[in-house]
């Protein structure tokens, strides 16, 4: 075994930005020695497919085949089988490509047949050449739920359908244990968490760095830290963890964050991220634009580190999974 | 009521050449007369989803949307998802269009809804504007099964993956409860028949005319006749019963009819059709080619009524149907 290969590093990670950041790091780092432990609280069934956005962004990423305008799906992608669909009268608000879709039918294929969704996440790894290994955070179902204005939804309806529009009261994960094979309806239970997929509280317990990637504090990572142990890994593990804050100059780079974080009373600001964390982390990395909130971040217990953090191309990407690893090693030497 | 809605025609069909002599019947009579009582015996799942070859042939056919050149599948229809699935190494042997799996989806979505075949089968009907009622046999499974001397094989299996080149020396159908929502694994019933779906057995009484389609009289209409109840409502039936002979100067006009005929120790032939049919049949429609069976035809109690069968454009589809119509009204009136 290398030395690269024996220092192991976790990944806490939604969609977009991890994956971004997640290529970065598989360029400075032997892809190897690196675990992205992703969200799957946005996960949802259409026409009867199981669609993983996270995990599948991640995939994309990583194979070099995302369409890089938005950040998801596959480059270049055709979608006659949607315009077959809503010719059927079937919704089709949710934009599904074709190769995408493959992605969908082969997932819910081997889903039936008994695999978990790490075993099937392992398998598209494998399939698309990639590296990096990918845990999805639990192998039970999560669902992210959102309070509106309107009342619950489930957050693809409120993120997609309704463009996330809607302000956000309240927040919830709803649990329960995947169907097995032969049976659809999962049991739901709002009582207790999702468990851990294999290889997840492993993998935080083992890093010598664990990075919580620069993801929605609330609806990305959070139903990660709500799968039961994670927290208490993380708050136990001897790694280093960093995360990057998604919140730069006020405002999200991507996605509702920033409301979301305001309308659930939390301040949106990188120190408002630092506090969300507060318990379990070591670094913050905060963008040029907010060296200003420094000391509040060293107030919270949590060392601030300032570097450039918008990633606007493959350098870019690089150089901040550079400085993220850089602060780790500062903070753990 | 006009007097054309009035008197119903029924169908018994397969796939191809079923769906061609349709689409010559709908251009004589109203469509709203005819019935397609529809194969599915080989009906198959590919990547988890649910495919029934025939009766897709008829909705594409009825609905302008088929290949003409292969007679099945959608005109011009791409195959990126197909594609993608390779890549994923999935076997792909049974070819999947993309607009074509866009049916197959909406059909396994709705029967895990729970939605009977026949009543997704309506859907469709009336997703692509189709005119003719169809319904499947039966709204249970009902498995073609071959026997080769590599053993029992799945119909597609025989008839795709190894292109129809096996001996087969038995035929039977497995039949089984359609699993309710939420279970996927059926009760094979090897001991019993499927369950006609509903409107079957009353199409076949209430019917003026019914017509045995130029299909596989083995693994086409075989499967149909096996339904519970089909064959003695044939004979009982006081329509009209009008077949066409798939089979035409000793050969078939597509597919493995004839040498599944020859080696299940059947006439390959006209007459040997008639003597399949003997039991509930009143009219063979035999081609030109064929005028020197008529006596043997006469001679199993069949009437023998001779006219051009091979369909080689619309305008043959149509004659053809004025034809059986004409033969119907000769023996009936």
């Amino acid at each position: 075994m290398t030395a690269t290969t024996a220092l192991p590093i976790a990944v806490l990670c939604g969609g977009v930005g991890a994956a971004r950041f997640l290529s970065g790091l598989v360029r400075v780092v032997d892809p190897a020695r690196v675990t992205a432990i992703v969200n799957v609280g946005d996960d949802a069934v259409f026409h009867g497919l199981h669609v993983s956005p996270d995990l599948d962004t991640v995939l994309y990423t990583l194979a070099g085949m995302v369409d890089e305008t938005t950040g998801w799906g596959v480059r270049a992608d055709t979608s006659h089988v949607q315009e077959a669909l809503a010719r059927l009268g079937r919704d089709t608000w949710f934009r599904l490509g074709d190769a995408d879709l493959a992605t969908h039918i082969h997932r819910t294929a081997l889903l039936r047949e008994g695999l978990p969704l790490s075993g099937v996440t392992e398998r598209l790894r494998r399939a698309f050449g990639i590296g990096a290994t990918l845990l999805p955070a639990t192998d039970d179902t999560q669902a992210t739920m959102v309070r509106t204005d309107d009342g619950w939804l489930a957050f693809q309806d409120y993120f997609v359908r309704r463009g996330s529009r809607d302000v956000v009261r309240e927040v919830r994960f709803d649990s329960g244990t995947r169907p097995a094979p032969g049976v659809l309806a999962a049991e739901v239970r709002f009582d207790s968490g999702a468990r851990p997929a294999p290889g997840v509280l492993v993998a935080i317990a083992e890093a010598e760095v664990v990075i919580v990637a620069p993801s929605n504090p609330i609806v990305s990572i959070g139903p990660v830290l709500a799968v039961e142990g994670v927290r208490t890994a993380l708050v136990a593990t001897a790694a280093t963890i960093v995360a990057v804050s998604p919140i730069v100059g006020g405002q999200a780079l991507k996605g509702p964050a920033a409301a979301m974080l305001a309308s659930l009373g939390h301040e949106v600001s990188a120190a408002g991220v630092a506090a969300l964390y507060a318990d379990f982390l070591d670094v913050l990395v905060i963008d040029e634009q907010d060296a200003d909130l420094a000391p509040r971040v060293t107030a919270l217990g949590v060392r601030p580190v300032v570097a450039p953090t918008i990633m606007r191309d493959a350098a870019a990407k690089a150089a901040l999974a550079r400085a993220v690893l850089d602060a780790a090693r500062a903070h753990g030497g």
